[in-house]
Formats: structure tokens, C-alpha cells, sequence
């Protein structure tokens, strides 16, 4: 809590690295392009994964770790993934003081390494599906870089499974990108487009990729979880091959899904404002902050009685941070605990507790709006209640706000102001050259032809030549 | 379930190493050095994870994350710090298909990284301790690796705290080696005998090492957590000052603690048989194994309903596997979860429903002395007492194995017969000549100087001058 935080409309992208910054959320670290995620971020990823976990876990999957480092000779075996990640790879070349024979790639993403192990430890299809999952970093060699958003190293989940059929394997990879849908709508209040990435976005080696796409506070895109059908291609490069039930061998169809901490920026994004973060209560690492308010000692004690009892009626369901500092004031602490987002603030003072109340100020509604006073007695359920309509009116803000900045188009003109300041929808007839066109005229990319479509066809709205889907269009981070 | 396992007194290493891979807790992944933990022996590195982190939380302690890379640079500012790490870095000298101006070392721990932080975050008094620990993987280029036991990378935690005083630093050391001791008896029902460890075994750039110590069941030792106190070394090559209450600027006092998947190795040495794994019911991934029995149709349906039963007793509270494959005789299952050492088997065969019962089969105790036939009325809290009676059988029967293979001894003949099939407790006149002698005569080390010591003084066991300190001896992993 030392400066005052840029305003978003004065520069967006300084709000962002201060607001960061100043909630302790995280810090650059001495390595260019790296972070240092401090404590509170770290507490708000901890809360992102557990999330996460779970829904893998009720889906089938198990955690398993694999080595950090692959060797160059894995990496080159599938041809697009090599074409995809070779501008990107950290390279080590010595190890115990001396020059390797072959060089060890640092992990850009695990697909070979793990094809290499299921192709060991599948045989039959017996052993099939094999849905496994790793919570670990990865290192890509990025020039341009930004906080959570694009990091050399990052911290992330890959999930990587094997199936008997195609079938199964599409249907994992959407059950998965679904999973990812649901999170980011559940817990982190962020409404997403789940859609298909168009063939020039999509991921190196695959034969679908999926995404869910995020509108963030300054109506630019962000890609906020992916999911891949990577077909039979990792299974061809690496021998995954299993024995069918007529014993004959065939080659397995494989998938690999993964979220980042990057989600951590997108909530950031969508949620913030001027005074710092706002984070949905379901994730928030505090959720709760209680500031007894005094003046005199004998004030100090009513109102130090009154939080106690505050404590007690919440327990251990709720994640309460009382905030008795002596050497800061209440105006003070507001200040810090709304530039930490923290979702509910409850306000203890003399009067309040003479009337057997204390006062709730919620972070989503600042100001007057969110203000309202509560009796003591039933107070746990009051907390409750108000966590649970903070979330949902975060979700919904962040809804309206995102379809305030979507425009239909079918015309090119309209089209380029459309993603001048947010997310165009448009027919598309699919060609590479349209989206070239757009990109180069106006910066703005496809991000998914998203599932949910008007059916029917219509007129590129870049060609005008005849479409059947429709596109989101968007600047993107 | 393949092949038979090697018994453990014809070939105790190769034992180890079946033992793992049959039981797909591990397995060697395609660079020299490192492994891949499978979905088994993950869950029960989560298991010591949710463990630990749950203690490391309720001791003040939050977790943060740092980066992989460390400049070559730092690694270089404290002088025995690099001294001891430098012949084991793995470093990347190319990135981004560009040769690096400066080569990053991929993080064999992290002390120097982190001291660069909290050079910037501490500035006061009023903003130490600081008490952070971090989960994460570390690399350090070994020759001679061993399945969890010593792997080029391995996932750990390494704890980073920093403070006022020399007193609260060396507090917080003795604190945290405390948490280590607790976790791995109660948890692990691994007995370990906690010290300080001598001035040639300690950590580069430490003033002092401790560490727990535990026997095997080869009875060689194996080093199962450390704890160490930085003094001022870190704090003054990476300057981490604050101000104090006098307004005077001071170094910091620093330490650090971490524990290993090493751990893994010792669960697996401490506690496994012929058979194969034993696991402790609280780290176990499955704790109960629940077999359904049948020939006849009939059977079938009559063993199925009572598994139904049994499942629906024991709820969430257990982690239950429910074994009812059709393609497995039951005496093929029971070898299976044998070998990956569930603590709790539940047979359930027609007669047994007949008679409204079941039958425990305790992993512990191998053939009739661990059967008992157990009401289905009350199962729940039958396997719950079973589960509790298994934990602390296995610690005691640790502890046993251990007292047992310790000798006292002082007389250097002796001496090196304790060393050659147990520990040896004896005095020591803490010079390293005679570290040096017995290393070289017996292959042993000194392990620690056990905090638990007889007072007094005595001669040391190598050279016969007086000693103050009785150290426990043993050749080690």
C-alpha cells in the first residue's frame, strides 16, 4: 500500500504490473522474463488448483510427475511440435561440469516424454484410457513478457491421456475443455466462449484444439485454457500402440489439455478497478477481513470483544483475516484490504456493536452501494449469503460487460471498429488469407469458432465468399 | 504383478528397485538420472505433501513460488555455498535459439534467489520473520542415481525463513527439524533420531546443520530431512538488512529446511517385506482393499451386495479401492495389493455374509497372525481401530528393528562390527580425522549428534582423547 494505482483508462497495462505489485501478489524476478509469485498470489493459485484438482479427480484422472528435462532428440520426432516449439526452447548443455552429448531440452510442454512412457506402459486395451495429469513449470523462451500472463517459466496443469478410439478421445477432450468452462464460470466469476481454435492457432501436433476465450477489462481476449485432440500423430512419433480385443496392434489416439497461472492475470483483468483487485470469493485467499474501528481504550475493548465473538460464529468455514493492527488507521486498512480484493469487509465500531450489529462493506459494489448493516445474531449465515451474491454478481458484471463489448457484423467496416474495442462475431469462410487480412489491418485474431453457432451460412465478412460458422474476432493477449 | 520379487536378503538393493516397479510407484525415465512417479506413488507424495503443508500452515509458515533459473552469478556469492554445489549444476547456456550472455542454472536450492528477494522485501523490523516455504522441483547432477532415493531432479520443499535475532533463527531451525520428526513418526511410522550433524556433513554456507536420521531395513541410515541455520552467511552476500527498533540497519539471520520424495525411499525401505510394499495407513493412497469372493452366479450376487454394504459403511471417511474384476482370482488380487502394501484387506466370501461377517487381513502381520473375521455389524469402526492398530504396529515394529541393530559401543573393534550391521552410538571428539578414519575403514559416517545426549563426557570410540558428545555412526544412503 504505498502509491496511488494508475487508472485503468489512463494506462491499462501500468494498472495491471502496479495493482500486482502492490497486493503482493507477485514480483519480477531476477532472471529476465520470470516471476516470483509472493505468498498472497501464490495462496490465490493454491485455491486455483485445488479447484481444478478436484473436477480432474471426479473426472478419472490421477496426478503422475514427469522429468523437467526431454532430450532435443524427443522434441524433433513429431514434426509440427518440433516446428512449433524450436524458437522457444531453453537449452541445457553442461551438466556436472561437463558438455553433454546431447542436449537437454527444459520442458516447453510434456507430450513426447509422455508418449515415450505410454508407449511402455500401454499394451492391451486393457490399459486404456490412461487419464494422467501433472501440476508442474515449464519454461518457454519468450521475448516479450508479462506477469502471469506470458512468463518464461510458468507454472501450469497438463493433462495427457491415451484412448482406444477416436471417438473417446474427442469426447475427452471436450469433457475436458468443459471442465475448464466450468471452473472459469463457477469459481473464478468469468464468463467464457468455448469454441474451436481455427487451424492457424491451434496447438503443434494436434488435429483440434479447443479453447475457452475471456473478456478482460480492457476488451482484449485472452485465451484462458486450451484442450487438444492430438489424433493419432504423438502415438505414430512415439510407438503408443495397444492390442485390440481381436489382437490385432493399433496405435492409440492420444489428447493433452492445459490451464496456467495465467488464469490468475485473467481474473485480475476481468474483475479489477481503480482501487486494485476484486477476486470472487471462491477463490479469494482471504475472503472475509474484520476491522474493529476504535478510538478510546475502553472502545478498543468492546469492539476487540466484539470481533472475537465475530471469529467464533464465522469458524472454520469461512477464510477470516481479522485486522487488529494498532499502528495503522481503519481508513488505512480499507484502503489495503480493497486494493487486496479481498470480496467482504466487515466493520466493527463502538455504535455498531451498542446496537448489536456491525456493518458489511462488499468490494464488488464500492462505495455506498455495497454497504449494509448487519445484526450480530445469524451473522455466520449473513456472511454466507453475501460471499455467495458476490460471486454471482461478479459473474454477472463480468457477463453484461463482455456482451455490452460483442458485436454481430456482417460488414468489414463496422467489423473493424467492432474489434477496435472488443469482441466481433462474424461469419468466416475459414481461409487462412482472411485471417491474415484482419490481423494485419486491424491486430485483431480468430479466437474460437465458438460451439455454440447460428447454424445456417452466410457471407465472410472479409471476402463476402460463402461461410458456414461464425467466428470470434478479438485483440488478444 | 508380473514377475516374483527378489527377496530382500539375496539382493536387498535389487529388491528396492522391483519392489517400485512392480508396484508402479516409479519408474526410469529416457534421461540418465531421472524418473518418472506413476499415478500410485504420486498420491502417496501427496499424501506426505498434504501432511507436511498442513504443519508448515499451522506453524506460521506460507508457501510462494521462485524461479527455476538462478543467474551463475549468484550462485557465486557465497563462498562454500558454491563451493559445495558447483560440481552438480545442470546449466542452460542457449535459449530461444540464442546463446545466453549470461548461463542460468537451473536451481539445485534455492538460498541465493531467494536472499536476492528478500533483500528487496525486508526493510524493517516490522516486516520480519518471514516465513516461507516452496514446493517445487530442484536438479543437482548426480552420478550414482537411485529411484527417489537420489535422482537428478526431485520434487521437494525447501522452507526459507528470515529473522531478527540469532536466537529466533536458530528457534525456527530446532522448529521446523521438530515438524520433520513428528511428521515422519506419526506419519510415517518411521523412528528417527533427531541432531545436529558434524561440521564435514553439513550444508554449503550453513553455521549449523540438523537432521533426521532413520535405519532402513538393510539397517543402513538414511538422512530423511534437514534443517539448517544460515547464520548471517546468506544475509551478507546477498544483503537482506532491516532497520531495527533503534533505527539501526542489521543483517538478517536466515535458515532453511527441506525434505525430499527421498522420503518416498524410506517408507518403502523402513516398512517393506518380501512381499513387497507396506504402507502406513495415513500416507496410503488406498487404505482398504475390499475383494469380493465367488464361484457360483449365485455368489456372486450375494458377495456383490455385501461389498455394496461394506462401501456404503465405511463413506469418504476411508480410501477405500473396491477390487470386484472378473478377469482376477481372488488369491491373484490378494498378491497384487500386497505387493503395492494396502495396510487393510476386506475378503468377503459367501460363508463370511452367511455368517453376517467379513475378514481383516492386516499387511502388516502376513498370514494367520494378521486374519480376524469382523462383524458387518459396526464395520466402520472396526477398520477405522484396524487402520490405527496397523500404524502404530509399524512404528513400533520400526522402532524394534532399529534399537535392536543399535549398539553403544567404545571400544573400536566393536565399533566397526556395529558399523558394518547397525548404528553405532558412541563418543566422539568431534575432530574429522577420525570421521575421516572410520569413513575410510568402515564405509560409515557420522550421521548426527543426537540431541539426546548421556551428559557427561567420555573417550572418543577412534582415537581415545576426551570427548564431550556421543554421534551415531552408520554407513548411509
Amino acid at each position: 500500500m504505498a502509491e496511488k494505482i494508475t487508472p485503468r483508462n489512463q494506462d491499462y497495462s501500468r494498472w495491471y504490473t502496479e495493482v500486482i505489485q502492490q497486493a503482493q501478489l507477485a514480483d519480477y524476478a531476477p532472471v529476465r522474463g520470470c516471476m516470483v509469485v509472493r505468498p498472497y498470489g501464490f495462496a490465490l493459485w493454491e485455491n486455483v488448483k485445488d479447484a481444478l484438482d478436484r473436477r480432474f479427480k471426479a473426472t478419472g484422472h490421477e496426478n503422475a510427475y514427469f522429468p523437467l528435462f526431454i532430450p532435443m532428440s524427443f522434441i524433433q520426432k513429431e514434426a509440427q511440435h518440433v516446428e512449433g516449439f524450436s524458437p522457444q526452447l531453453a537449452v541445457v548443455t553442461h551438466g556436472g561440469g561437463k558438455e553433454l552429448d546431447e542436449p537437454l531440452v527444459v520442458r516447453p510442454t510434456s507430450e513426447t516424454v509422455i508418449g515415450h512412457m505410454y508407449s511402455q506402459w500401454i499394451q492391451s486395451y486393457r490399459d486404456l484410457p490412461v487419464l494422467i495429469n501433472q501440476w508442474g513449470n515449464v519454461v518457454r523462451w519468450e521475448l516479450r513478457t508479462r506477469l502471469f500472463l506470458r512468463t518464461m517459466e510458468f507454472l501450469w496443469q497438463e493433462g495427457h491421456t491415451a484412448h482406444a478410439t477416436a471417438e473417446e478421445a474427442e469426447e475427452e477432450t471436450r469433457r475436458m475443455l468443459g471442465v475448464y468452462a466450468d471452473f472459469a464460470v463457477n469459481e473464478a466469476a468469468i464468463p467464457v466462449i468455448p469454441g474451436r481454435k481455427s487451424e492457424s492457432e491451434k496447438f503443434a501436433g494436434a488435429d483440434h484444439s479447443y479453447s475457452i476465450e475471456a473478456m478482460m477489462g480492457d476488451m482484449r481476449a485472452l485465451q484462458a485454457g486450451t484442450s487438444h485432440n492430438l489424433g493419432q500423430n504423438f502415438a505414430k512419433s512415439f510407438e503408443i500402440k495397444y492390442l485390440d480385443r481381436n489382437n490385432e496392434l493399433q496405435y492409440c489416439w492420444t489428447t493433452s489439455w492445459g490451464l496456467s497461472w495465467r488464469i490468475v492475470g485473467a481474473i485480475i483483468m476481468v474483475h479489477g478497478d481503480d482501487q486494485g483487485l476484486v477476486l470472487p470469493p471462491r477463490l479469494a485467499p482471504v475472503q472475509v477481513v474484520a476491522v474493529p474501528i476504535w478510538k478510546t481504550d475502553e472502545e478498543k475493548q468492546t469492539v476487540l470483544a466484539a470481533t472475537e465473538t465475530v471469529k467464533a460464529a464465522l469458524g472454520d468455514g469461512v477464510r477470516l483475516k481479522v485486522d487488529d493492527r494498532d499502528e495503522y488507521s481503519p481508513g488505512w486498512k480499507f484502503n489495503e484490504w480493497e486494493l487486496r480484493g479481498v470480496p467482504l469487509r466487515i466493520e466493527i465500531g463502538p455504535r455498531d456493536v451498542a446496537q448489536g450489529q456491525v456493518m458489511f462493506a462488499r468490494r464488488n459494489r464500492p462505495g455506498r452501494a455495497g454497504k449494509s448493516s448487519v445484526p450480530l445474531a445469524g451473522l455466520a449465515g449473513a456472511v454466507i449469503d453475501a460471499l455467495r451474491l458476490i460471486q454471482n454478481e461478479m459473474l454477472q458484471s463480468a457477463t453484461e460487460f463482455r456482451d455490452a463489448n460483442t458485436r454481430e457484423t456482417n460488414d468489414y467496416e463496422s467489423f473493424k471498429e467492432a474489434v477496435a474495442q472488443g469482441f466481433a462475431r462474424a461469419w468466416w469462410c475459414g481461409r487462412i488469407e482472411c485471417e491474415d487480412k484482419v490481423k494485419e489491418e486491424t491486430k485483431a485474431t480468430t479466437r474460437c469458432i465458438p460451439f455454440d453457432q447460428p447454424g445456417g451460412s452466410g457471407r465472410c465478412v472479409v471476402c463476402g465468399e460463402s461461410a458456414s460458422e461464425v467466428a470470434i474476432f478479438a485483440r488478444a493477449y
